[in-house]
């Protein structure tokens, strides 16, 4: 599955910014693949991208209309069936993140047919993978791996291989959910993964590569999230990483989700996560940490924390959008 | 899902014993809801039942006919399949173990829903799940945990089962793979279920019972074997166990597929899964160890196995086969 490119960026009616925020996120990473948005009425955000009809993306050269924006109480509404359908019909294929799979609506399952043109439903997956074998790959792996859900893994690497390439290292980012894939253009939504077949679909994403290629896996979840661990693990088993970065947001209270659980210590979950990753490669090593500082206060406030992360393990912390992620890329190198 | 008893065994032409496995393994924990056995020509095995057509087994009040029986070369035989769309025809419910969905075949579907009779596929789940939550359920649980895969997880949960249920103790054998499941007569193919799911759906496999109920909850796979043990590690979390049993097969040289991969130490394997599962219950202990005796010499030697494991860890050592659980049984009542 590879998603073509240039993109169209269709965020529908909208209805504020959070709503396009998986739009936003393939805009801020590849922002040379966007070419323009379309919006329709009522629409309350912008990605200031031109926006354009079918017929001009068409024109601009665009080959896939990325539906990278949330619907309003999870029913999608017919005035964005009615553009899907012509954006098929006007030769574009379709990638969504959306939960509804597109593909259920038949007029849209009909237009994609008789345009010869793609779904890409990037939370979903009808591949079918082996079970995992860990047996060892050639080429460098980095994962990363995290306190929390959402605390900035996919961040952190997109960041790796943008410092990595900057430099003329060989690297790819390897998406395992859906913003990570519309971004990537391809990869494999890995929580939708039948679980007999996680470690396997993961050791399929990241294949064989040069010895000096690195391939930088976006983590999921945490092995301290009782929701997700299952999936964290067979994610971290797969991917058989030589670096781990941890990542992680100071000022989260609890799991996200769940009240009655603590954010874990940092220092136990590195040690986790470590211990785990040696099964499938015993040469991984934590290489350093990626702290979301965002929430905290000036950047005095938030350099002071990452000074103390750094001191605590002795390993380079970074924010990604602050200091950027030379020191992590430095470590690796 | 409930599997609707008392069950007629299918056989087909079952090449050799080992095809009819999952056939044996329920009339060896579920003699009498067996009532019969249906062999076709060239069926090379038997259970011991008494030969039955489907009339007769209708007669005699059975409601599901189970095919327990590995098919060879992956292909279902035509006479399989006259014989699965009669079955539904005269009445009976089917329940299949096999990989292939017997829905896949149009006859047999079409006959299920002209006899209005059901397919039970427990190899695959159509159900949907909630997301895990980690909150504590009432009542007690016990999860067998292994070294590897295929090391006895089932059959000692079953055999603690029936020690509970024997001594008046209320107790349910959860089940969580293909044999379990015909035996318990419902349960969820863990494996089977999409990742981001897998602790959820162990949640709703177990759900709250009165405080004094044991839950036995059969184990999957293990935290150290690098294809499976993110299935392991939802199941682990969604169980919230609070007491392990940690099984054994001491005569296996390397990990179950994995040549490359040794079977772990039993004390290191005991507690990455203990740690494991205290996140989502702090009190989890383990509570001894059931080992798998059968390949080595005599009692004496199977027994000194026995006695090697108890003093190591100062904890009650069995094989269910050999000695029976009731010490395991002892140390949680």
């Amino acid at each position: 599955m590879q998603i073509e490119r240039p993109y169209l960026m269709f965020l529908g009616d909208a209805a504020d910014d959070l709503a396009a925020k998986t739009a936003r996120g393939v805009v801020e990473w590849r922002r040379d693949w966007c070419l323009g948005q379309l919006s329709l009425a009522g629409c309350k955000t912008s990605l200031s991208l031109p926006e354009m009809t079918l017929e001009n993306a068409v024109a601009a050269g665009c080959k896939t209309m990325i539906v990278g924006v949330a619907n309003r109480g999870g029913v999608i509404p017919a005035p964005w069936i009615a553009v899907l359908e012509q954006a098929l019909g006007a030769g574009l294929d379709i990638a969504s993140g959306l939960h509804t799979r597109l593909s259920d609506f038949p007029g849209v399952a009909a237009s994609a047919r008789r345009s010869s043109r793609r779904l890409f439903e990037v939370r979903h997956t009808d591949n079918t993978f082996a079970v995992g074998t860990g047996t060892k790959r050639s080429g460098m792996r980095l994962l990363t791996v995290g306190t929390d859900v959402s605390v900035g893994k996919m961040y952190a690497a997109l960041a790796i291989e943008r410092e990595l390439t900057s430099r003329g290292v060989s690297a790819d980012f390897r998406a395992t959910g859906q913003t990570g894939i519309l971004i990537a253009g391809s990869g494999v939504a890995i929580d939708a993964v039948v679980s007999d077949f996680v470690s396997g679909a993961v050791e399929a994403l990241t294949p064989d590569s040069d010895p000096g290629h690195w391939d930088i896996i976006e983590g999921q979840g945490s092995l301290l999230h009782p929701s997700y661990a299952g999936v964290t693990l067979g994610l971290l088993h797969g991917a058989q990483p030589d670096a781990l970065v941890l990542c992680h947001e100071p000022t989260r209270t609890h799991m996200r989700g769940l009240p009655a659980y603590q954010v874990p210590d940092l220092k136990r979950c590195l040690d986790v996560h470590l211990d785990a990753a040696r099964l499938t490669n015993p040469r991984a090593r934590c290489i350093g940490t990626a702290v979301n500082t965002s929430r905290l206060g000036d950047d005095q406030e938030r350099q002071y924390c990452l000074n103390e992360a750094a001191q605590r393990f002795g390993l380079p912390a970074v924010d990604p959008m602050l200091t950027g992620v030379g020191p992590l890329v430095d470590a690796i190198l």
